[in-house]
């Protein structure tokens, strides 16, 4: 296992401090070592903003801590849920007295930890309401869209809840904007090796050389079929026809289009899949309004893309485009 | 080979492509192909700043395009240094009549390229001045720093010249306050696998599992000592002291570090690795004034790390300080 770390059961301790260190004007640590928050949270006046979720998707979740986006995050072990107290204190980081909204992905740990975290904030007088992603439309039909994964869709609802707050929204507001924003959201990946975790040292599942996962789940879940891996025009093209099926966008239509690596991707291979993205949308004539291609939600060592594509509207196009100082989403 | 590319000989423009589009707001194409411009170049009454180099080092050079930092880039195939015509079509959009820095690495196709450029555009009347990084400790002995080869540390360079030139200053000015920085800037990297240049379709080098290679070039070039593999602690320790060794820096000095991965490393190895290098500095009572973690300058697929510091004075602090709009490295 050729990895840079010192022991397999202390990465997630090892990392947080040095993303403490590094990014010590922008976020800061609290009382439970398991939760970081926005040096100015709980920002007066404005609802909190929460997330949290398991480890190794770096910079996802606490890339995105800053002004205008997330107040507190949970952090949890490698792949797994962070506990209902790591929420709960994220919570109680966040709020001001004008409730929290707590944003998160559809996984069976997470809702069952949020659910507990939230009764238990509300005995504490937190007005706190949550909004689930389920935008990886590899993970079930779209008949089922409640059984669905959240991936890195989860990004754009949080940029989108984060200004809301930021520009005075109420959290019924908030909720309201955020639920269209996932609502509008479709993400699918594609994995070409399998991810390691460390602890483990072994991959929990193999992709043989030569061949692709389509559909690929954040943590290796199993995707909809393996292929003969494509060229990235193939790739892209059956990503994009994937997220056109499943959501009407409209001719002449503007999107946010988000690609990812998934931790071990050459940041030129992101490239060239976004351009053959962007032919395909160009074909429906759907318009890219603002892109994002690097490491934005990662799963360890991952050599694979994500696609994630979200259909605007008015509000949502002005939310998104407010700027952000979070670590990984700086936009000016 | 696991690759989201579509055709092997087609990698650089592929890449280009999705770059442009990507980030319209801030680079334009040029006449050749082979020349990037940040979109307000040349701006009046500022000296104009180039680079150039070849090509799977992705966000470098390219990423560096932007408001006070680079105007125009120079753009090689895989590993290869542009042509002699590309670095003096950047040249020529760059120049706004103020003259023009051309601020690159030490490697014998650039050097021969650049002087051949220079001499071109001198002809036409454009003063050109060059700087020439070599901060990679691990390429030659201290007593030869002159056949040392430029690594992560050029784009601190290109952070202070970018800087002085958007702060009024004269070639002069800038060319004496870039070499200072190079002068004051060492680096050194570690490789845990190889890389395969698309085109080639195999690695060009092999790195044994359980061993590292220490001291590795950007392409791959062979380091001081391979060795078996360490932990973060120890590696993020040799480095740094391989770095003091070589430049002086006192107790309660201000230093800039620089953590790049190298194109196929964990985003959170990469604070783990830093957090160690933040534990060594503050052994030697050395003060970080402002670190950058992330992919900032890759070998296409290579598993590893380089560490860069720089050692800071009054002016390099402010020209570092100073805000960029640049693709990556967005700073506020």
């Amino acid at each position: 296992m050729q990895r840079i770390i010192n022991n397999a059961d202390h990465v997630v301790e090892d990392m947080l401090e040095g993303f403490i260190a590094a990014h010590e004007d922008i976020v800061s640590r609290t009382q439970n070592p398991r939760v970081l928050k926005y040096n100015q949270a709980p920002v007066s006046g404005k609802v909190g903003i929460v997330t949290g979720g398991g480890s190794g998707h770096k910079p996802a979740f606490i890339g995105y801590l800053g002004k205008n986006m997330i107040d507190a995050v949970a952090v949890g072990e490698i792949f797994s849920s962070p506990t209902a107290k790591a929420f709960l204190d994220a919570i109680r980081e966040a709020d001001s007295g004008h409730g929290v909204a707590c944003l998160y992905g559809n996984y069976s740990g997470d809702n069952m930890n949020v659910k507990m975290a939230r009764m238990l904030a509300e005995e504490e007088g937190i007005v706190v309401r949550t909004v689930v992603a389920n935008d990886d439309v590899a993970s079930a039909p779209k008949s089922e869209r409640e059984k669905r994964r959240g991936v890195a869709g989860e990004i754009l609802m949080w940029k989108t809840a984060g200004a809301k707050a930021a520009l005075g929204g109420t959290l019924d507001e908030i909720v309201q904007v955020t639920q269209r924003t996932i609502d509008n959201t479709r993400s699918i990946g594609i994995g070409l090796t399998p991810c390691t975790i460390p602890a483990v040292g072994k991959p929990n599942f193999s992709i043989v050389p030569g061949y692709m996962e389509l559909g690929i789940g954040h943590h290796g879940e199993p995707g909809i079929k393996v292929t003969e891996l494509m060229t990235a025009k193939e790739m892209a093209e059956v990503c994009t026809e994937k997220i056109l099926d499943d959501i009407l966008i409209e001719e002449e239509s503007e999107v946010v289009v988000l690609v990812s690596g998934l931790g071990s991707t050459p940041v030129m291979e992101l490239y060239i899949f976004f351009n053959e993205v962007r032919r395909s949308l160009d074909m429906h004539k759907i318009h890219i309004h603002r892109s994002y291609v690097g490491n934005y939600f990662t799963s360890l060592d991952m050599m694979g893309v994500t696609l994630t594509i979200l259909k605007l509207d008015k509000e949502i196009t002005e939310l998104i485009d407010l700027e952000t100082n979070a670590v990984s989403f700086k936009q000016l």
